[in-house]
């Protein structure tokens, strides 16, 4: 029996000159770029918790989506159910990967003991599934957030049995990801922050996060789990302020608490964006300092101020991503996860396939501009030609160490002034973009 | 002569019920507060840049301010006269300290050599001003962002003769900041940042900056000057993307290049929000890692995406800010100076007036309203009763480092869930608050 | 029985000094100020949708409010218990007014017929607690968004069949209106905005919201009802773009329609900021054209870009409200509704007194705040001074209408340049506040 | 003699796969497009305040570009001799039209009588070179911000001299845009807002304003100034709140003041954002309204707060605002005027062509999308499809005028509930979009 009747059993490659909504233009899986294939640059994955438990409730009103497949009711039958919903959706799809969140594959039960359970019987599916269709577990992680013992955080909660809580249910979430194959595990940090910090002791929160922290690291080494851990930054909502704000600031506290080591970062444009960075700077940032682990897929509106998680299909986005990332040697381990939701006013099942299809088919066609763009060089080149003068000469000898204030004081007062410097050139690189744009 | 002759020689404290705008009816310098003297508390400084080199322009217009004593030059002798009016203005006021950027008190010259030289002119005088006043300097600083040759910036200019550059002006500005027994030396990132990434390397930019800050701690060494360092972090503007975006971000670079206990950080109010955190998140963050080093006063208009750099007379951001900073045991060797200006539209030599007294009265208030709270321990005891379970059991243990994720784990099994929350009481505590407004 | 047992019959008026946090320290209903009772002044509205329909459930995670007296069902006997509930509260607090959504009060039907019945059944019952108890309805509304019929819109759907729907179900909410009193229709605009205008007829919508507006016009006349009708304007949320931006925005849509003078507008501070204006802004523009109806009584964080709808404490904020207000001489027949809601994290019954209790308070002194500025007339002062120009001379023959661009330019090129501006004392003014803020 | 001896008479067309960064790839004046020129479509305009009176000044640091042939005076001399500057720019370009404000084309002078002979004997020499180049006059305008007497604002200052003073200044630039043959007048209201409400007659300043345009108007129609009139909306900056705050705003208040037919707008990209709406927005409203005018083609950094007026090169928001144009039936006498500026960093004469020849490529590239996807007619099918159920049945009588309340009632009450909806497929008209940005 089929979920999604309508759709062929697996939606093809056609070119760039398809005009079929349900082919692809450019993903073209087993196609090289720069030697890799498609598939292996993108590792796309369809995230679990707004593709299938999404309904598109807003704070406005309840879910208005229409999937035929469910009961109503938040059953085990039910999630089990939904895994063969979930897989058909991926084979069509054909993503080699998904992420889920604990609570979104199995219902929460009365007592830990019993959510535990329920977690167990769905892992077992979708372990089954996954033997049978090739289809891997990019990353698992444990929601923190829904359920109301979280209402004041998890590890930063003002309530230790909540930290207690929440241990016990990482600790079960990394065991099922481990038996799974995950490949990463990744840390959202929910309702980890404050709405106010009037009632907030700062200080005594983060130095609980980074307890806990360490015990994820200290059991990650004890049951052998080789997947990275990655924080996912986010700067607002649910709370006022977010501990782990931006790439930078998780830095910051990694690197206070000496966890710099056991973590990289979860990439999202969305969160991104809302701390007022571009996706490409979290990136670049992420990179420059080793961390950048895997990527959430989305884009924000620049005019609305929360997380909107809509998919991405600008390639200014994906190509400039593609070129860090490319720059970056690759994902790794990790991979494009489209955390991204269908809008509510898109509630026909047939809107999901619309929106990977879309936003699948904008990164494959952001990589080979960037491939095009790396191939040509003609970018690479205006970057080097403007640090030049750091190749040679006082820049060379600065880079190596060799001088101090007192050298550059005297080199300059012998000089008068520095050397004038060479235009920028933003426009002309705008300009030389958009023939890669095509 | 006087340059202020409508003034009196010092502005009065008359108390609250005063109705004279020339005079304070909170700040009275030598009355104690917890013990200390409200001048030794806040230790107010004026900024010679926008107090006495503000013109009012704007990107719509020149500027328009009337300054009587301003002769139309940039020349040595405007620059030594308005050490006079400097001196003057500040004697009136009654405030123990000031702040400088080399370029602002001094013109630059043709030659490296001639602008050290004309720094050394005013230097002198300006010595001799602190001596005969008792003002003393906050902190120096160089500006490396308004000549031509910083359209790339500073220390990570595309162009390795400005960081010689900048390497021979901090030298500079470092002994002629300790000639005059400056308390700290700040590091504003002007235009250290980008403006597209497409045309930038950013590792090699942030390695350059990391050099440049090794220096000049070498060199800091060298020379036994022992203010503090301070960085002022900065969003955006003028640059697209400032290095030193928030506390979190720079916290992080200090870190990741071995810096941070060279460092500590002057947090601005505009800035903070700027980047998306209030006030009192950048000083609670600074005072947890021990950073807290200055503040400069003032606030941005929230509305508005740019640092209009007002003078901050909101009581609720001024005992908050109190608040934190008698938390954290005071601002040490730091102090608030007002970066801030006068509107443009607030043209006339008396508004610099109103804007400082109405300011440092509004900080004083903040003082007052910060000590009287703390006094009663009502908030406090909000906070602490929210963090009760962690001071005891399961808590407590957690704290003491007695658990991992598997005793959590069989804590919580045995538990079924956690104890029950209790409210967060933001409403009733922003009420409380509403007590002490007056 | 009651639902409240820990509160008084009446949270009492105790005076500026008290710290019994369930007592008002400002808010005395009979106290004259101006001339007219704070009660009348005032005029405070709890609202139905946030105190007793909210469950503090947000995009992260469903309610968890605690409230002991709901069943958990959206029957119709649990909607008329919780008649009791709402009359017990405002009665305990002591507010004159209140407001609801039809579907607040009462729950939806399977069919239209349905609905309609519930609504009556319920209305019946409020009709009967109002007059037990003298609290009044200050405004109905319905809700034309949380439906899935509305996902595209009520009166502005792409479906024609939803502006039928929405034109039966504001008749029925209007004869509700009407029956209980109600002193004012208030239009929300819900989803009637876009949420991409790649799939929007733009004109065509704004037609049928001014089909919608003319026909709900003419059924108030045939029906006699003689509130007023109000528009509540915001920007974005829960679409991209709202129709009812702002109110210059509602004001051109309204004049374009010929509808100007059937409406008024209801301005909510935290959708005025979201649209980039201060309440203060919104108010003098709905006064300045003679269109301020009521006020939607709350506040955002101004560094978070959704609806927070927070409780309002903020003096500055609420005194320069109720100067716009006493300027332009009252509400009338509007009132201050607190459109807001506590906290999440704030899920005891008891904070909703909390909340209320110290926003009526933030109000009633924001009154004696602006009575008191008003008395001494330095404010007032101020502002006439600024503009003495155009009280005599050249100004006010403009005024008069006696110049034109000719006559103008004559009389300036005799004169050369325009008399010297004085400044704008923005400074002055902001201390001359502080006096005040006690 | 020529002032850019590197860049060739004319730029070519040199089609799509140039890599000449000289050469347009799409821009071809000549090519039809819907059976009418590129040229007549866009009607390109340069200005001459950006481009030929920017210096890359910014709040941080003075001018920095570099243009030899500037002597550093504003003189009347160095006017004249800028104009043969600007001809020889524009007609290297290629572009049919340009715009100036009265004193970016000729200095101020002591009095007003001088400057009115400054600008005569510019634009005397500016006839002149029209009559040699062909090149045509888009709009004047006044520039009523940049002198200190304008501190206050114009027509809405407190010093009613400064009316008067603004009042002459328009008519003399009105009648020099008439003599040089402009096909429209721009208003924008530089300073016509106020920096803080408190020391502002909010109505009193809008009266005035409405005075102003209503003598403007007299004035037009007594010189027989046949060109459109167009307000320039802004929200903000300089001042905290511009008064003709977006498009809505502006046309709320022609209609209040009996003005709206005598003006339309002219939208600047940026200046929507600032405003939180989209230029498509803008663009859209304008034309529902019968009032879209000119267009000032830029756009903003999302991320950033104030008015970057950068040059426009993204496809999605050409392709679109050429949708909206080509479906409102052109631009008629308005234009595209690039009101933009060269980053600071590309200080070079050269950057100032490859700013503008991307930037017009972008637009006819733009153009040709938005002709390819009318031509198709998927996306208005999508749309069209949309609303079927207004073209008959209910929703035909709607429009049609013949129901009320109390007929769609007595509909919605028979049938129980509306007609489901369908899906708003905005993820597959992004993708359909994608189709065509090549």
């Amino acid at each position: 029996m089929s979920y999604f009747p309508d759709v062929p059993d697996r939606i093809p490659y056609e070119g760039p000159d398809s005009k079929n909504p349900l082919a692809y233009r450019h993903y073209n899986p087993a196609e090289l770029v720069e030697g890799k294939s498609m598939a292996d640059h993108l590792r796309f994955a369809v995230c679990y918790w707004h593709t299938f438990r999404g309904t598109g409730s807003d704070p406005f009103g309840p879910g208005c989506a229409i999937r035929p497949w469910e009961d109503g009711t938040d059953s085990l039958d039910m999630a089990l159910k939904r895994v063969d919903v979930a897989f058909e959706f991926m084979q069509k799809l054909g993503v080699p990967f998904y992420c889920f969140h604990d609570r979104d594959v199995a219902p929460e039960g009365k007592t830990l003991a019993d959510s535990n359970k329920n977690l167990d019987a769905v892992a077992k599916k979708l372990g089954q599934k996954q033997k049978e269709t090739g289809i891997k577990l990019l990353w698992g992680t444990a929601n923190l957030f829904s359920n109301k013992r979280f209402v004041h955080g998890a590890s930063t909660s003002s309530n230790a049995d909540v930290f207690a809580y929440s241990a016990a249910q990482v600790k079960k979430a990394l065991e099922v990801t481990k038996e799974l194959g995950g490949e990463n595990y990744v840390f959202w940090g929910g309702r980890e922050g404050y709405m106010t910090l009037w009632n907030t002791d700062l200080k005594r929160e983060l130095d609980h996060l980074a307890r806990f922290f360490h015990m994820a690291v200290d059991y990650k080494r004890k049951i052998g789990f080789t997947g990275a851990f990655l924080i996912e930054p986010k700067p607002h909502e649910p709370t006022s302020h977010q501990y782990d704000f931006d790439c930078a600031n998780s830095h910051a506290f990694l690197r206070t608490y000496g966890l710099e080591k056991e973590f990289k970062f979860n990439v999202e444009t969305n969160h991104a964006t809302l701390a007022k960075h571009t996706m490409g700077h979290e990136l670049a940032y992420a990179a420059a300092n080793g961390m950048l682990g895997s990527v959430d897929a989305n884009r924000g509106d620049p005019l609305l101020g929360w997380d909107t998680d809509q998919f991405p299909t600008d390639l200014y986005l994906t190509a400039q991503s593609m070129l860090i990332i490319l720059a970056a040697g690759g994902l790794g381990a990790g991979g494009l996860n489209f955390d991204a939701k269908v809008r509510r006013e898109s509630f026909e099942p047939i809107d999901l396939f619309h929106a990977h299809v879309g936003s699948m088919d904008a990164f494959a066609q952001g990589l080979k501009i960037a491939a095009a763009i790396r191939k040509d060089g003609v970018l690479a080149d205006v970057v080097k030609k403007r640090y030049a003068t750091w190749d040679a000469g006082v820049g060379a000898e600065i880079e190596a160490g060799k001088h101090d204030f007192a050298s550059l004081e005297a080199y300059m007062l012998k000089k008068g002034d520095a050397d004038a410097n060479v235009s920028g050139r933003q426009e002309l690189i705008e300009n030389i973009l958009n023939r890669y744009i095509r």
